[in-house]
Order: structure tokens, then sequence, then C-alpha cells
């Protein structure tokens, strides 16, 4: 059911990203990078360049997935590539036309000259960001998809909080959670796992070492799985035993910090106003300096998409985005407080996908 | 002990890199591919350019990775970035010069017309596979890190091959595989392992799947992971039971096929005279059609890297290249073997890394 509403959704879209392409006087449109071409078809080998003119599509991939693109594809073309790309486009079913253009930022420098002089020198236009007005918004049936990888991941942060002791090393929990995403169903982790505690959890991208927790210590766990090629993304931040005044100080800021994220969320805010509510909070409350990254980012075919939530965030929030709010405050040398949920923009306001509670737990 | 090597290492191969670009008249050359970085300086982390000119190299990152890059690196200039690449290069510590190269092939075109418009509409040389020919060649250092890499991942086939029963799934095993990798030291699995029994054996590239394991059928099993950032990667197949005639008979095919592999890898001979003698035999055993991919491929700080050994190699195959040999035979619909070690070629030969048993297992 799902996939049926997904392939109409596709079908759609194809019809707006066509209508887009004429108002910029795009003839075709080469598109390279992987998750937009998973998102607007469906297929999922690590093969693949979709072409789109004159509202058709006309996906090439190689004879490894010739079965599977027929499984997960419906209504495009299907070009089982027998050499070079450039040849294949020169033939292909669809006509390039006069202006023809490539997704600069998701092709090499190398491709691009291999692909002129495959096609007689031609020259292309660049465009960076194309899809992005359309991948923000969420279909309900990608919504389903995204729930779904957050229920995966809540389930398995229960499991791995209760593996945490002083015997326990961040690897070893690291190892767990890819391990039951994986064992519940899930395609893959959408990044790799966080787990820093002490003062590791002071570095908002620390990796996982050898390293014991420490009692009395907090632990930030950040974490997200693909289930059918839909992210989730979620931070906890949890204590071993019981932490110092000051630790559980910081963690009630970081806790009212992002739900004034959520409560100020709405249609029509911008980005950085959204952003800049939450950091005025954490500065009046004397850690500004603390807080060194963005609020949030958008969350689909990739854990992290459009609309980037920060300092430099122009895009207008609107109903229908998903994207995170995670605040944190890092105190280097000490310890660090990091509180991330995925919300949906909707006409009550932002709603948050996790359900998992936001009181300090300390095991 | 074997990092002191590495940096004596890296230090004399910044000499003969920086006589090449002497060579072939580059003033200097922007690395952007993060696996040529991390083998010429040691540093791991994920934002890194490295500008090489005048036999100095200058490091560019962001202030994330401020102490893991002087953690991680020695003689060479770090520089933290303030701003976007190009104005930071237009202020470098190193001179471009007049010719300034980058790695088409690892670089978007987006991001090279952004390092043209800073640097004045500078033009670019672009370089392609400019390194390979000095990663091909391994450090007794580096090999005793792909040693580490594959003692890791054959204890771990051992004990997942314990696990293959009835009632295991593919993906059972895949996530025990990636589980134990990381358990045992890892840093990561090299690649997604790859679990395919009875007929999905016969894919070369299948993913795992939730399918049981059935008895009398075979199952193969390639995998890797990574120690100190270099890469193993193995292959055998193992049977749930006894299997019929035909399976043991193709199995003993590719088993020879695949030691003449070995025994006929030396110093001066070409990949594609490799790949065609081990192709000969298995197309004389009447399964020339079946055999349908290369014969192997180079592995160093990449799990596929140069020299690749197909029809279309053109290298010549020299003492202290590390590569695979793994032939195999798929009969679609039916089931499919292949056999896979990681070969050094030395002054007596190739020699097998892997030590783990070639006859057939029968669970």
């Amino acid at each position: 059911m799902i996939q049926k509403h997904l392939q109409a959704h596709r079908a759609s879209l194809l019809g707006e990203i066509s209508r887009k392409m004429a108002a910029e006087a795009i003839d075709s449109l080469l598109v390279t990078d992987l998750p937009t071409i998973r998102w607007l078809t469906g297929f999922s080998g690590s093969s693949a360049r979709l072409l789109l003119a004159g509202g058709q599509a006309a996906l090439f991939t190689d004879f490894r997935y010739r079965e599977q693109v027929r499984r997960e594809t419906s209504g495009i073309a299907i070009v089982i590539m027998q050499e070079n790309l450039g040849r294949e486009l020169a033939t292909s079913p669809l006509r390039l036309g006069e202006r023809m253009a490539l997704q600069a930022d998701h092709l090499s420098w190398h491709e691009m000259q291999q692909l002129s002089d495959a096609l007689n020198a031609r020259r292309f236009h660049p465009v960076v960001g194309f899809f992005d007005g359309f991948r923000q918004f969420k279909h309900l049936a990608e919504l389903e998809k995204m729930k779904q990888a957050v229920a995966c991941s809540e389930q398995v942060l229960e499991e791995v909080i209760a593996m945490i002791t002083p015997e326990a090393t961040e690897i070893d929990i690291a190892a767990e959670i890819t391990y039951r995403h994986r064992k519940l169903g899930a395609e893959k982790d959408s990044f790799d796992p966080i787990v820093a505690g002490g003062v590791r959890s002071a570095m908002p991208h620390a990796k996982p070492t050898t390293a014991k927790f420490e009692p009395g210590s907090l632990i930030v766990i950040d974490m997200g799985c693909i289930i059918d090629g839909y992210a989730s993304d979620q931070t906890r931040t949890v204590a071993l035993g019981s932490v110092p005044a000051e630790a559980r100080k910081i963690y009630g800021i970081v806790q009212r910090a992002q739900q004034l994220g959520i409560d100020a969320a709405r249609d029509g805010i911008t980005a950085k106003e959204l952003d800049a509510e939450v950091r005025a909070f954490i500065a009046a409350e004397g850690y500004g300096e603390a807080f060194g990254h963005g609020l949030g980012h958008g969350v689909g075919v990739e854990v992290h998409e459009s609309p980037r939530v920060g300092k430099a965030g122009t895009e207008t929030l609107r109903e229908g985005m998903v994207f995170t709010i995670e605040p944190g405050i890092y105190l280097e040398g000490h310890f660090g407080v990091r509180i991330e949920d995925m919300v949906l923009l909707d006409p009550q306001g932002a709603t948050p996908l996790q359900g998992f509670t936001k009181d300090l737990i300390e095991l």
C-alpha cells in the first residue's frame, strides 16, 4: 500500500520537476546523486544515472541490477548500459535538447569532461541543489517509512542503554547499536553511531573509543537507521549513576532549549530565526560559546539534507518538512549534553517523531 | 614502532611524489581524495584537503579536527580553515605556482568552479590516477596492518561459519560479521559483507536478505575489515550439509582456478595476462560464460584500488603489490562459488595473506 502511494507520488513529482526544468529553460537534466535517484524512482542500486527530459525519465544502470531495477521501479525507461555513459546518452531514448543540465555538485570534473567528449564537446549547464525544494516536503508514505526507522532506533536505544555499565566501552555500545538496527530490520545505520562518555561527550563528532564508562559521567548517544531508504536521527544524553550538580544544570538548560526549539518551530519562520531563538536562550543562560553547531537539519533519503537549520539558514520552514532540533552545550575537557528529535512541521506546529523520554536517565 | 616506520615511509613518499610532479611540470597539486590523504599523512578525519608544492605538504581541515590532526600527522603544515578552501589556498603557506593540478576524478565540477572563482578565474591542470603507481607498492608497515585486518576477519569468519544453521538468515550472519569485526578491534567493515545462500550465491554482488539457509545449498561469504586505515578482503563458499555432485564439481574447478591464479602470479606478468590464464582454465572446463567479473583488484587504504586485475588490466604486476585473486562461477537460478585471497607479490611469487582452508566445508 505504501509502495503504491509512493509510486503515485513519484509520478506527480516527475511532472513538477518537468515544470521547473521548463521554467529554467532546461531541456534535459542528468541526475547523478544516488539518494535523489532513489527518492525519485525507488531504485536502490549503487550504479545509477537518471536522465530527465520532456517529462520522461530514463534510468541507466549495469547488468548486475537488471532484475532489481525492474522490481523496484515503474513508469520509467530502463537502460542496461553496454558502453560508457556518454555513448549511451548519445543514443538515449530521450532527446537531450539544446540545453542539458548536470548536477555540478554530484559529478566529478573528470566525468563532466568525459561526457562532454562523448557528446561532441558539448557544453553543459550546471545546477546545484535543484531538487532541494522538492525533497524537503515529505509525502505521507515517506513519513511512514521515517516513523518506522524512528521506532526501530528507539527500541535499540532502550536496549543499549540497559547495557551501559562501568565494564562496557563506547565501541561495545556502538557495535550493539549497529547490530541491533540490522537485526530489527533496518538496512543499516544512517550514520556511524556516536557513543561518547565523560570528557569525550564534549566533542560533538566524537568517534567511539575503547574507553569504559565512568560512574558519575554523562554519555551522549547519537544514532539512526535506514528503513526502505528513509533515515532516522536522534540523540539522548544519559548518566551512569548520579552526576554532579553542574551536569544536571546543563542538562536542564539543553532540555529546555530543545523544547523551546520545538515550540518555536512553525510554518513561515526562517531556519536562521529558529536557530537564533534557541541560541539566544542558551546564551542568556551563559553558555552561548558552548553551542558550536547548527540547531538542526532536514532528514529524508539522506540523514543530512535540506533545510539546514543554522545561523546561515535562509530557507523558510514550511508544513510538510521534517528536520531535527538538536541543541547542545559542550564544555571542553569536562562534558557535553545534546538532545535531538526529528520533528514534522504540520498545522499544529512541530511534532516530534521520537517519543523517548528527554528527562535525565541516571543508570 | 610501526607508526615510526610509516612516518619515515611517508616522508620519502613526499620526495618521490615531488619528483613526479616536477617531471610533469606541475607546480602544485591539490589532493582531494580522503584515502590518499590518509595514506600520505596518516590523518583519518572526514574533512581534509592536502596541498603539495615544492616538496612540502599542507593539510587543510576544520576546527573539529584540530587536536586529532596534530596527533595523527607529523612533518607537514596544518591549516585549520577559517573560511572557504579557495580563500585559504590564496593565502596558503605553500606557493601554488604557474601550473596547479587538481584530482579531476575526486573533485566535483562545482568545487572546481568555486576554486577557480576564488583564485581569480585560475585554470587548473586535471590529473587522474596520479598516486596509483605509488599506492600499489606496499611498505612492510602497511603490510603489517593489512595482516592484522586479515587475522581479524579470519577469526570472525571462523566464528560466523559456526552460526550457519537452517534457522539463521543471511542478515543474521552479515550483522554478526559487522559486530564481531568491531568487537575484535577493527574500525569497521571494509565493505558491506556479502552473505548469499542458495540461488542468491549466483549473484556476485548479492545483498543479504531475510532468507534462511537451506540444507544442501552453498553459501558465499565475502567480507573484510579495516584496521588502522588498511583493508582486508576475503571470500569463502561453504555448504550447509551435503551438496549435490554438480556443486562439488564446480567448487573444485573454482578452487583449482584460484590456486592456478596464485601460482601464475609473478613479477612482470600483466594484470590481463594473469586474468586470461585463469579465465582460460575455467573456459576449458566449460564455464567461461559463468565467470563474469575480473580476477581481482589491489587492496590497501581502499578495499578496491589499483591494480585492477581483469580483462582490461594493462598494468604490470610487480613485487610489493597486494591484490586479490577471486575467480568465481555463477550459474544463474542455481548457485555460485567464489574463493578469494589477498596475495602479496614477492620474490618467491604470490603469497596469500589468508590461511583459512579452501577445501569445501560442509556444515
